[in-house]
């Protein structure tokens, strides 16, 4: 197995977990017609995204090893990885509903579906469900396991947090910009993103190799949760100044009235009558409006302030990684392999 | 304090909780607006309620110990209490999006109320996190934490399977009767309600306790499941010859093409001629119909059906209690209680 997984071998560990999941509601005696139901949901919320959360655990693990994985380690981290994954669907389901959203991956939303609508919501539970099942099935035995229950708990806990700071800070129907502080815009970037995306499949692979110590855990999120930031801030970049054959789709931030870090540095720094620009066409359905609120974002210089941001942060987390203890077990490698994955990204 | 606890002594621990919960988000410096919004949310959806559930874990627990409990005991078995309402609040907030219901114990659903909608989505999963949060935060040095853990785990996954029967079973929009049978009812009324209902509150008072044998959940579990399809067969017998001014609403089963028992009950002795009847009239949003319907059922004489169902299903349980085996701890009372509070109930 290569030390870097490809999502082909990581895609390969699904049917498995899949198969031991409907397996499972063979023993409950669920009726056949929503068993297919669980297996279509399945297999269309948890697979089909880049996985890159997911593959960062046998990654970060291998990393720690400096190693291969055996098969048996890989399929375990993979295991890991693919609970990560199943977080992400029981967010991505629910927050397409929560945001009135279209599309998906370039397919309608799930709860857009034929026959779909609101059995969404009991879909999304039945995906969070399943991490536990999962959990429960491969790591009982596992020393760490009350630990693994309690980190997912933690982490889906503070993603909720930060879904409804950001529910409540940007409502798509009534734009008030006084909503808006950097302040907000990190709790709801740490917490709806970071937690889960950055710092979980570390310490998922911490736990399972047993060595997540207290300071092990301490120094893997006092680096991947302003890595975290960082990644958010560069797609909130990207979303307005990148390509879109790179990023693979048209932004929509600014009509969608998103709490952006675009929108909140502009905050910061402009000037009574660029706010007014602000005021009056920030978060409308409206090609002209956005064009305005484009037209600004350039005159205020948000490229030049994102690329300096970029080299500070960068080099911050440079810093830190070379600071990081390894006596624990703990390696630099894995928070290098992160950065070099984020670092000037066009997508 | 007494044996039997009053929903006033049991609601004067919710306060305590709350504000734990509370303080809680101010450890992750949720801003002061949304930790007001899970205060409201908490209080409308986890409170006010009759809370049956909840207070049957004291109960059960002053039965199993053949006392009344201290101060701390009862501090204890009512917080594992309000961790079932918080459970069942969390498929409320969400089962009424889903049927896309009106009111709620006499009020506009939460998704319903000012300014909620689909945030209501994000505020269920947070009445979830409470109960994870709340048993770290009471029982995390509790020998049978893992198993109190898992019990919610496994209840929760048993509602949402359930619940999916359900959804699948009986669209509101598209009228089936093929899709109906005794089968289906029972997989519904025993995991979308026994186990949440019933099973669960035993099941905690056992663990509290440490008595959580493997015999004595088995032996709950057989009476519980039974006893707790008796209380859904019941409310669904209610629903239609019941006093309204007793069940405190006015029954809607019948339009709103409910898997009831009665309909099942309809549909395995109907003649050809009495199948066109339901066929033509069950499940639409038509007073007449319904009266059509409401007809058939005492031409079935499914009133007489029920009670001889009642007398039979009371006497099977009752036997079942008296060969309860108590040498490990287990209380043929705890059933005795359960058993009193639904036989021949008329509300």
């Amino acid at each position: 197995m290569a030390q870097k997984t490809t999502l082909k071998e990581f895609e390969a560990v699904f049917p498995k977990l899949e198969e031991v999941l409907l397996q499972d509601t063979q023993k409950y005696n669920l009726p056949k017609e929503q068993q297919e139901w669980f297996k279509k949901s399945l297999e269309i919320n948890a697979m089909g995204g880049k996985c890159n959360r997911g593959m960062s655990v046998p990654d970060s693990a291998s990393l720690l090893l400096e190693r291969p994985l055996s098969d048996d380690e890989y399929f375990k981290a993979a295991t890991l990885g693919w609970m990560t994954e199943l977080l992400q669907a029981f967010f991505l389901v629910s927050d397409d509903i929560m945001d009135g959203s279209i599309t998906r991956r370039g397919k309608p939303c799930w709860y857009r579906q034929e026959g779909v609508g609101m059995i969404a919501i009991n879909d999304a539970f039945m995906l969070e469900a399943a991490i536990y099942n999962l959990l429960r099935r491969y790591f009982r035995d596992h020393p760490r396991y009350v630990d693994l229950i309690e980190l997912f708990h933690e982490v889906t806990y503070q993603t909720e947090l930060g879904q409804l700071c950001d529910l409540l800070t940007a409502p798509e129907d009534r734009v008030n910009l006084d909503n808006f502080s950097m302040e907000k815009y990190r709790f709801i970037v740490v917490y709806k993103t970071a937690y889960y995306s950055f710092y979980l499949p570390v310490a998922l692979a911490l736990y399972m190799l047993d060595i997540a110590t207290p300071q092990n855990l301490k120094q893997a999120e006092d680096i991947l949760i302003p890595l975290g930031e960082y990644f958010q801030i560069q797609d909130d970049y990207l979303d307005n100044f990148g390509l879109p054959e790179h990023i693979g789709k048209i932004g929509t931030d600014i009509m969608d009235n998103k709490c952006s870090w675009l929108v909140n540095q502009a905050l910061q720094i402009a000037t009574p009558e660029q706010r007014q620009v602000l005021e009056e066409n920030y978060g409308q359905k409206d090609k002209e409006k956005e064009a305005a609120v484009k037209k600004l974002f350039d005159e205020l210089q948000l490229k030049q302030r994102f690329e300096e941001f970029e080299e500070k942060r960068a080099a911050e987390i440079r810093e830190m990684i070379s600071k990081v203890d390894e006596s624990q077990g703990l390696k630099k490698t894995v928070f290098e392999a992160f950065l070099a994955k984020i670092y000037k990204r066009s997508k």
